[in-house]
């Protein structure tokens, strides 16, 4: 059985100029800052603010992150990320990434999220959040 | 056939204030700069210096990175991080990488790299750089 | 005499969460990113793209910027930038900048920039943005 | 009266290329950083972890800095930072920062900074840290 998206969101993102780097291209690490940007503004789409999320002593951390690069972006590009997500269990939360320019698929990342409390230790995801 | 390291090489790094966020710890972002580090250092053990490979036109973009997070780090640990190279064929390179605090694994990342020239070209893997 | 405003620009820039650090706010270097941003955003209103000035072969370097921090920004706070020009002379151009939240004045900058060509020589500043 | 410098401290970075921008220099926010890294082990030469400083409730926040750039610096530069305390009243710290790349001072800075408990409220400087 493939589990179906539960919620999916886009956004704009342009290209700051200290994002980018000596090859004059977006460096490569700022791709992971920009889809930390998508599930913010993902779940603000689903009317939670990650911010209160947290005042309520629950984190969600990455345990696995993987980004593909197929297209370089520069400087001042407006860019378009499309955040969608996958599953949610109990124990996780798994998100795809998609970041284009225009048409042109840039990159294509995906994640795995688990929730902790503030001393780090794992927590059972919210039943709000779960699709399963 | 399991494809032996040809090269392997640690360093030292100390996590910056900057690099870390409101949860109190080192931002996984920042993992992915910490690697970059890894194989600029990797190379120059080796007797290269990345900035005079892209002097002489060639580039070294990354295609693929996949970062598992095990354990946080915080502001001021002295990590340890171990880069390794596991295959270098004619289109990519291959690396591994541990990051340790102590004898305690917090993350182990893999990556592929392709060689471009300045107009964003595939090139070659120069042959001195190649494992196969 | 006081040398008038030529031009003035406010954008939004909401705190992104690799921005704070573990002390819970705004890191204090990125308000040096959000000036630049606002740089470049006042010049769009005025029609200008900075990307093709440097595709032009000019680039604008910070020479000198000075920051003074009032109050601190959290994740996820929807932060006002002013930008404003203060002086243009042919061979400098000064900013002004102020950030809010909501009506608190978090902080204000001011920086002097001058231009440069693709080998770092100083140029004149093009006649079409000098105010005096 | 001119306040004698009380503490000295030299360190060498190394630019990381994702620290450099397209221009091909070192993006100026993170002279930033380094004078924050400046700090931190201008602290430890004098036996003090600025962690511990600040697990102990205290934090020193940059309330003004500013920075003169002089010359820019490019990926792969070793560079030699030398961070001076200024003055320490009960009020306020002040340091200084001169960036060399080998006898070529590239930029200088200087910042004040207050004390403050976790609720953001003004302490006063430790005794132990003051000149004055």
């Amino acid at each position: 059985m493939v589990q179906q998206p539960v919620s999916e969101h886009e956004m704009e993102i342009r290209v700051r100029y200290c994002e980018t780097d000596s090859m004059g291209f977006l460096h490569h690490a700022n791709y992971i800052i920009y889809f930390e940007m998508g599930r913010t503004e993902l779940l603000r789409s689903a009317g939670v603010s990650y911010r209160e999320f947290e005042e309520d002593g629950l984190f969600m951390v990455v345990v696995r992150l993987e980004t593909r690069y197929h297209q370089p972006a520069r400087y001042d590009d407006v860019l378009r990320l499309r955040t969608t997500v996958k599953r949610v269990s109990a124990a996780k939360i798994e998100h795809e990434y998609h970041l284009y320019r225009d048409d042109l698929l840039l990159a294509k990342g995906d994640s795995m999220l688990a929730c902790v409390d503030r001393n780090g230790q794992v927590q059972r995801v919210p039943q709000w959040l779960r699709t399963e």
